[in-house]
């Protein structure tokens, strides 16, 4: 990396976990220059507008996303072994990031809906990709004959990141220590019709 | 209603408005007061501080959600009718609230997870009532022989709000109209095992 990907790199990671505990729409610079010890004139040499770092950070939060979430997953068979695989480490990414607060891509659904503009399309570009990849392992699962469901993929997506999302409530909202269990126990009984 | 009542309620009102758009996280007063047509030191009489005006928000929201949503469903009977008609109606709410984004209440689970204080309190004593009634619900269904499920209440409870959340995402953030019916159909196959 060359000094200026360096510096780059650190403010986006100070914005990672600004946005982590603050949220993605909330992101302002002052804050995140003054989280790296940098300038606001220094910052915004980088990220001249709150939009772009708004932009870096959900690209950084899907890539480590990715790396936790997906990747390690890929080395398991398509179908069902791999949605469990997604799913166990979701949930431990949802508890667990490594950032100061919450994942700040299951709170940008929410924060973006009614906010138009480039960040809202990156937030619904990512969401729409990642439940269509989901949705094309659960077609997998059923062509394979691993998963019988009457659901559709699209139906038993929902109810698979619907139950990521409780169990986000459950944990981090209500302290519920047992919501993994709960979760991994809904998952069972929907891939196991 | 007194004038001052009336006055607050107006107030409350734009509040609300406005944190349905932006979230009840992001609200400040001085947009506030603009929407409601007041000074900012107008408003500050009635709300000295930004967490009593969130929480009067938060308070107006749970008030609206229960009229829309769980009061007209009291109409049918315990358990399984009932818990049919919370959710119909609990999407019809998260597609049109009437108000002018989304559910205040849905994104706030979300927005204070890492935002220690009253209002964090708040929402999170309003999320575990209604999830405490949801589970009440299903027990009863169980008991009265009209569901049989492999799942406990708690884990039939994050399905059920999990697919309202799906349904959000699906509906707010990508324009999927089909989704109501994909969100019914999963909640008709975890209500008929």
């Amino acid at each position: 990396m060359s000094k200026g990907d360096e510096a780059r790199a650190t403010l986006v990671d100070a914005a990672l976990q600004e946005a982590s505990r603050i949220g993605l729409a909330a992101l302002t610079l002052a804050p995140v220059a003054q989280r790296a010890g940098w300038s606001k004139s220094g910052l915004l040499r980088h990220f001249p507008t709150r939009e772009s770092l708004q932009l870096a950070v959900l690209q950084r939060a899907v890539q480590l996303f990715r790396e936790r979430v997906l990747l390690p997953a890929l080395a398991e068979p398509t179908g069902v072994p791999r949605l469990r695989e997604i799913f166990r480490r979701w949930l431990a990414w949802v508890a667990k990031s490594g950032l100061e607060g919450g994942c700040p891509l299951n709170a940008a659904r929410l924060e973006f809906d009614d906010r138009p503009g480039e960040v809202r399309d990156a937030v619904a570009a990512y969401w729409r990709e990642w439940l269509q990849y989901l949705e094309r392992q659960v077609a997998k699962a059923v062509e394979q004959g691993d998963l019988r469901t009457s659901l559709s993929p699209r139906q038993l997506v929902m109810q698979m990141t619907g139950l990521v999302s409780a169990y986000d409530t459950m944990l981090r909202l209500l302290g519920d220590r047992s919501a993994a269990r709960d979760a991994e126990r809904a998952l069972d009984q929907l891939l196991s019709n």
